[in-house]
């Protein structure tokens, strides 16, 4: 692997604290693999400059950030930390057994806002935050406040729900964030905080990381967590570190699930993904989240120890779950009960699961395989679930999230408390703080790293993956400078224009100045839900139809140069495989990437959404951004206490009134008190 | 209320061992009302003597019996009594906390077959039961071998999930059923057992609801069940000893559900009914066996009281439950997670939970409520759960189980291990005993009792609402004796022959004969199902159509004279109501009162049942009893690595064969190993 400098491991495991000269490679990326198809762009060379996902993540910063903070504080999981570190008599918890994770999910989602904006409050915030957990560390490097302190339980009694590989997998997320970025981060807005040290996170997450070898490393405690999540973690130390050790210790928890060695639980062991090893899965199972986590930490270990084999596996189990797995919004887990994937096409979409997390995990996953195979099928899904899943998770603010992401809800819900946390999957409405609250953390994290998951370079040139209002500064593999700006108004518009700049002016080492205009290659998606009028134009004006994938232009771009993607947005029908049983005789709408929704509050006379019935032979209409769909409204409050099933054809047919049903995103629902909502129409 | 002679209890609330001089009209029924539209026959009036359920009663006493109590015995739930009974030092407990209540219900279920059989057998069984139960019960009446013991969390600390008076219900419930039954058993068939105490488990119970009263009565603890279950019980207990009391904290109970005293736990307050009172909830909700049984606790208060309102309340309930949430099989709950109805309209065939105790709780709830009002809707549906629900719970063997009733079983399940407890809602082949074993002991009970569920009487005459070979005797208002035979090979054959026998040839009070020819009134149920073709005939052979309904045949009876009911059992398809969104696009078929389904192993080429589409245009159609329906089978292999959405019109139409497609009853499925089944069908 490639191994940038650092101090080595002490011959006892444990690593001292060491600053690292972070290669530029290293720099600003949440994934950094060593070899693959693509290479990661860093937080330091694209930036979202506005539009749909800037305003987010401008939100993000402003909003979300300090709203998880407050929650934290106020329900005592940062102090959990405090009382811990005191470690002298029984003292009483808040929050689930996993939150720790929680501190450390935001302790992330910081570290990226400081490399996204050098932002001095975050700065400030972070650097308590680690200081809190720091202290809290045992001298062996052992880190939980759920467990091993007086009165709690001994540490590891309970790896199927401890959940403390888990956490420190978050830890060591946060940290390598931290140390990604501390090189690149621009300098701090306000409050400077100089002398700092960048590296105390690090510090924190090595000396867990060493701990965990040193607990679980083969020939010792043969265990992994009942919930995935530290395999990726440990890979991404070990790029970032250049420790073997780290990477060894996370293949052998990749290999290890499957072996049967968490208990077998009403749920099946197929829940933490304990029923078969991830080599011979053929699907993702069980809990969406772990299943997630658990294949993005394989592919990390397969891209890492060249074994294909375990990249392959990856690949077909995504291949079954996007075909029969996946609501038509990109979300995953059907299931209410266990969080967890259903069978083959049991995709309800009342009451449909589509936990924000696993759109998260769902990303990360993606982005891992796009960078390992250069296929556009993951960066597709990306897309999707960026603007049907994350998108729709926080309000408009910022401070409310979606848990569960349902495409039906079928009664109003009611105005979660601002003051109380809520069940997880309970409301129709976003509610502020969850009992179990990994969904806004995490929606931050990746919101503050997005710019990270837009681009990619190759020895080829640039490939842009997903479009906003950006800009994308990097070096091609023969040293040369570019510069791209991308314009566009995407998804609301299917324009996009990515114009060569004049790039930094410095010259390359073989003293070729930027004005160098041998060719390169711009590689532009095409998704594939653009496979009817989408067109590229060249900088010579050519314009010719293109095709769903990549589209490859290569070009002596000279600074000016344009080229111009148009996409089709216009709202289109869908419908399901007929083997999705729960959306038979319904379709819906898709405009561009973006699922669309009718919700009760678009409706006449407070009808609810039930009472829609839709035409597909019409083609939806736009004008001034409104979408419509012809149909007809039924009143739904017609026999409503008759035995609702009768002998086929004694049913008189339900008298509907035509009308236009407008339509909007699905991502901006439940903005406007409550409602009910549908994605699949009944059709007429 | 209708108070027999008993032993009142004693100032201190603690009722002495009294054997009570039962009167006839209490003797050998689960329900006696002391008022109502019907009064209910006892176990000593109806004998089942053949046919569909004569057949399910003899695999009960000969098989099921047995399992259950060789079960309990093996995972030491039985010896959990002999634990506790000891009392001195802690001692590891078996089995989930509400373990106790398994033993109570089975004991109820070995009381009615005593009452059915006299089976001395089971006498031995029951009263070994109760020597070691009654040895548990402390000083004070409190009983249970999960609380209040060494090591053990202190009594009534866990309202919400602790099930004591759960436990107490069925307690006082096998009681109930041994005292009833005690008088009218046959004489044992084998190994008498002379001198044993009849009123053991009455007394283990008294005190139990002694100590009830004093701990949740008036001005006491205000407590409640997060169980329903105690309700229905001390209004039985009221029933047969005319202690005021019960009855009192009966309604006590009831009146207490809404009023928030339990905590609001994730799933909220609605999942055990404590969210709106009873009198002003509007549909049944929360977790579907709680609610049931609450409300026919409510229905049991409500007639004793005279609350017209609150039993007005729950039929209420009952119809929009009914129109709205229930399954075409009569099942009830369509949730996993919380074992709950959902919305309205949300009943998804596939991971269907209708729970088989679901099933006995509504068959439960609509005896009361047909005793309370003669309706009979509530027969009806009664009717639709016992064939479709309590009918497929046990295999033919009587000794697996279906905990969960799925109307769609995707994949081929795996064959339960026959040594080993199973997960309750993993399988798709019944299990022989489960971690949460209620359905099994509750299946026993409801067979061993269900004679007293066929007929009623009232002022005018008898009525028939349930058909099966049968002998009913019993007296008339004005003291004549009247004996009929019911023959019929119903549900296979729609002809239902009542004949009028002789009679006990004794005279009544007034020296009337038997053979007195006053007229009375025979009625008989015509299903709703049956709205087409149903016909009766006279004794005089004079035949004509009737509607679904009780028609009243009133008639100067003589011995040897027949009524005949034809009902028209003929296959025909059935359609959904719209709003049930899961099933939109399919159509099931029903044979008489049996819902059918589609299983795999009676497809060609081991087709899975997903590869099913039918034609309902064109009229399912038996011969040789056997039902099959036109229909096509598609490969169902097709895409399967495509992502399942796409423009609407893009996607080629399925290549299906033709196929006569065999239906089986959905009762008998999965008897056959490893299959897919669906009830609902997709149509062409």
């Amino acid at each position: 692997m490639n191994a940038p400098s650092s101090q080595p491991s002490q011959p006892d495991g444990r690593s001292q604290p060491s600053r690292l000269r972070l290669p530029s490679e290293q720099s600003g990326r949440p994934v950094v693999p060593s070899r693959g198809r693509l290479r990661p762009l860093g937080l330091n060379e694209v930036r979202i400059s506005g539009g749909f996902w800037g305003h987010r993540q401008e939100v993000n910063a402003s909003a979300t950030l300090e709203h998880c903070l407050t929650w934290m504080n106020r329900l005592g999981w940062i102090g959990n930390f405090r009382s811990a570190a005191r470690d002298d008599e029984p003292w009483p918890r808040a929050g689930r057994e996993f939150s720790d994770s929680e501190i450390y999910k935001l302790s992330e989602a910081m570290a990226w806002e400081i490399g996204r904006t050098g932002n001095g409050r975050v700065r400030k915030w972070l650097a308590e935050l680690t200081d809190i957990v720091g202290a809290a560390q045992k001298p062996d490097g052992y880190l939980n406040t759920a467990f091993d302190g007086p009165g709690q339980q001994p540490r590891y009694t309970d790896l199927e729900w401890g959940h403390e590989l888990y956490c420190y997998g978050f830890l060591i997320q946060a940290a390598v964030a931290h140390t990604r970025v501390a090189g690149v981060a621009p300098a701090p807005d306000q409050g400077q905080h100089q002398g700092e040290d960048d590296s105390a996170l690090l510090h924190i997450a090595r000396r867990a990381a060493d701990h965990i070898c040193d607990v679980f490393g083969p020939d010792r405690k043969p265990g992994i967590c009942g919930h995935a999540e530290i395999e990726m973690a440990l890979v991404e130390l070990a790029r970032l570190t250049g420790e073997q050790r780290y990477l060894d210790q996370a293949r052998l928890f990749v290999e290890r699930h499957g072996q049967q060695t968490l208990a077998d639980i009403e749920f099946g062991r197929a829940y933490y993904q304990d029923d078969v090893p991830v080599r011979h899965a053929t699907v993702l199972r069980g809990h969406a989240v772990r299943a997630l986590y658990l294949a993005a930490g394989a592919v990390d270990v397969a891209v890492e120890t060249g074994d294909d084999e375990l990249l392959e596996a990856v690949q077909v189990q995504w291949r079954a779950t996007v075909a029969r797995r996946t609501y038509l919004t990109g979300g995953m887990g059907s299931r209410h009960q266990d969080e967890a994937y259903g069978e083959d096409f049991f995709l309800p979409p009342d009451r449909a699961y589509s936990e924000t997390c696993a759109g998260v995990a769902s990303v990360m996953l993606n982005w891992r395989l796009l960078l390992a195979t250069g296929e556009p099928r993951y960066a597709d899904l990306t897309e999707r679930t960026l603007y049907n899943v994350i998108a729709t998770s926080p309000a408009a603010d910022g401070k409310t999230f979606f848990y569960a992401n349902t495409l039906h809800q079928r009664v109003r819900g009611t105005v979660p408390d601002p003051d109380r946390i809520s069940p997880r999957a309970l409301s129709s409405l976003r509610a502020p703080w969850f009992a179990v609250s990994c969904c806004p953390n995490n929606i931050a994290r990746t919101l503050a790293s997005l710019q990270a998951y837009l681009a990619t370079a190759d020895d080829d040139g640039i490939q842009i993956h997903q479009y906003a209002d950006a800009e994308i500064s990097t070096s091609l593999a023969d040293g040369r400078d570019i510069a791209l700006r991308v314009r566009t108004r995407y998804p609301d518009d299917g324009d996009v224009v990515v114009q060569v700049m004049g790039g930094r002016q410095r010259s390359d080492s073989a003293g070729r100045s930027a004005s160098d205009t041998r060719p390169w290659t711009l590689s532009l998606r095409v998704p594939a839900w653009a496979d009817d009028g989408a067109w590229l134009t060249m900088p010579d004006g050519q314009r010719r139809p293109v095709s769903p994938g990549m589209v490859d232009v290569n070009w002596a771009f000279s600074s000016g140069d344009e080229v111009r993607l148009e996409l089709p947005v216009r709202p289109r029908w869908i419908e399901a495989d007929p083997r999705v049983d729960a959306v038979r005789g319904t379709a819906a709408v898709e405009r561009g990437p973006v699922v669309m929704c009718a919700e009760s509050v678009d409706l006449p006379d407070d009808l609810d959404v039930d009472s829609v019935c839709v035409d597909p032979t019409v083609a939806p209409t736009e004008h001034d951004g409104q979408v419509t769909v012809a149909g007809s409204l039924v009143d739904t409050e017609r026999d409503d206490d008759a035995w609702p099933y009768r002998e086929s054809g004694s049913r008189p047919p339900a008298q509907g009134r035509p009308a236009e049903i407008t339509l909007i995103p699905y991502h901006s629902w439940a903005e406007r008190g409550p409602s009910t909502m549908r994605v699949w129409l009944p059709t007429i």
